[in-house]
């Protein structure tokens, strides 16, 4: 890495699998090129698994920086959005990995939100049985949730997420420079997220993410707000999920808190037809899942208020329209665990959440308890 | 294990990943429920992926027994041959385990042989990103061969087994009752992969196949010849694969010299669009090696025709009518490591072969060397 880059870069290591890097840095996204080939040394070829709204601004310039480096490269452009992670188009990038001839030497490049690491991910996991890639997420959401842990997924038509690998990067990079060409909403988007790590493991970092919100500068949009603490803001959420990840990597235990909001909020993403979007249904779902814990006595209602309040500074939603019982139906329709039971990520504070199993036939009565106060 | 059983149950350990055991036993079949729980003590369910011919005389008594066992067993029914290993019936599977709600704690059991195994296998590693899974191969070619060792896959229309992951089985079941309806072609197709463990370590074992061919009893099949040592055979073959999976799980090294006779071999299969067998093809496959490598300096001509007469004892192939020029091409476009060098299984003699690179310019050459004296 250049000197002049490397005081700035802050840098969290994952001690999992072989152990790679997470990088965090305005304008680490022009080291593109060099910073894969020092993490895949043989590679000859780089595949570019790319969305079409990473293209327009990125593309180009991760390519050229990749063919600077050395590597010989080639760009597959998937549609973006959730209802293109599926079946048909992983068959299309692994298609695209054999036409290119790549070895398992080579590597493969995912560049830009969630569903493309997922399914880039899933396709480098999984052609020639496993080839390096590396994730460059150009979303919030993306850098501080699904790019980190080596969880890659497509979906199925019976649900989301139900087939994949756990395979972990070789490489993260993220620049919050590439979240300033970001709509408005799908930043806010991985603000849910964010705030999500807060009510999990940290009051003070979560009370910040609320009084950042609340400077009152006339005009300033909340990206514009966020702008100077932003990597801060990355490297502490990529370093809970660091630490979440090398405790359970395969999502037998620990890992499962990650979820908080997200049993709630796949459901109403379900009964939208995903048609809202991931990270407000979180953010629904957190706040029903706060109202729910306070009615059965697991948390104080200041706290939850407390949430409620600064998800609504990030202009969040913190509720639903759909009735319980179709959000019960779409949550067990939708899970992965047992039949009988499901394992609810309850806060007991901000800062401080628990497992909490109960059974199936509770959940219907657990949401309607947090729909409203 | 019923007491009955413990005496004669033949057990190779493969300490790899979470470790299991490989039973071979004439009769352990019906053994397949009872086991199945033992290894997926959790299990409420077990997904049965069978193919069509494994499906007729063995599919009833198997999800019989699971049930029995207590495990609530649905059937999916594969149609046998390498062309259906591709990744529309991989979805369909997929599919399957959803639509039967299998969750993270139940278990595939693939019956068939090695496109059962390799194709439900790799449902198995990814559908929910991993459940256990037993394989249960009814050929001897997949008893000896893919069914150990976890290597999982699919074809791309670009080649074969260019999609899958390394998952390890949970258990290994090697009934040899079940070959007993297998037609002999497809048995003798077996027989090459087991040829091929006495070239590559043990000469004793080489030469005691080649005279159990011998043994001159009129009217006798090949089947029949064997049948009595076939326990021994597949604990001695599946015993050899378990010390290299051991050594190299990945595939990076030791693990490479079970490609002996399938370079030429998968060229062959592919210049015959998958119309020749898998066994006769690596049979071929090994012969043209053999005299490759006498010509090339590597083995004594002697050991080369031990080779094919054992060969042509057990009714397979020993060269191929594909021109070289044509076999090289179909060797490069299946080959999945690098475009500029390749490694070929070399024998130095019966029971000792070596991984030997070559440019690939000369492989036509090696090729052209080995087709006949």
């Amino acid at each position: 890495m250049a000197g002049k880059k490397t005081q700035k870069t802050r840098c969290v290591h994952v001690n999992v699998g072989k152990g790679y890097d997470i990088l965090i840095r305005e304008g680490i996204l022009s080291y593109a090129g060099e910073e894969t080939a020092k993490v895949c040394p043989k590679a000859v070829k780089a595949a570019v698994v790319c969305d079409g709204n990473a293209f327009v601004p990125h593309g180009g310039p991760v390519e050229g920086d990749l063919w600077d480096a050395g590597l010989s490269c080639a760009q597959y452009i998937l549609e973006p959005g959730e209802q293109n992670k599926n079946i048909g188009h992983y068959a299309e990038i692994l298609a695209f990995l054999a036409e290119n001839r790549l070895t398992r030497e080579d590597c493969l490049v995912a560049l830009g939100g969630g569903v493309t690491g997922d399914m880039a991910g899933f396709a480098a996991a999984t052609y020639l049985r496993g080839i390096s890639y590396v994730q460059i997420p150009t979303t919030l959401l993306a850098m501080v949730d699904s790019s980190v842990g080596g969880k890659t997924a497509i979906d199925l038509p019976a649900g989301k997420n139900l087939a994949g690998a756990f395979c972990q990067p070789s490489l993260v990079l993220c620049d919050p420079l590439t979240l300033k060409t970001l709509p408005d909403d799908v930043f806010r988007d991985g603000c849910a997220e964010v705030i999500k790590y807060g009510v999990l493991y940290d009051r003070d970092f979560f009370l910040k993410l609320k009084a950042l919100a609340e400077t009152d500068r006339t005009g300033q949009s909340l990206k514009q707000k966020l702008a100077k603490d932003l990597e801060e803001i990355i490297e502490t959420c990529v370093s809970f999920k660091r630490n979440v990840v090398e405790q359970d990597e395969f999502d037998r235990g620990e890992r499962k808190k990650l979820n908080l909001g997200h049993t709630f909020g796949h459901a109403i993403e379900h009964c939208s037809h995903y048609g809202q979007s991931h990270g407000s249904a979180v953010a629904a779902g957190m706040a029903i899942m706060a109202r729910a814990a306070v009615r059965k006595g697991y948390m104080d209602e200041a706290d939850a208020r407390l949430l409620e309040e600064t998800l609504q500074l990030y202009g969040l939603p913190v509720t639903t329209a759909y009735p319980a019982q179709q959000l019960a139906e779409a949550a067990m329709s939708d899970k992965k665990s047992s039949q009988y039971a499901i394992d609810l990520v309850v806060p007991r504070s901000i800062g401080n959440c628990e497992l909490v199993r109960i059974e199936t036939k509770d959940l219907q009565d657990w949401i309607e308890a947090g729909l409203a106060w």
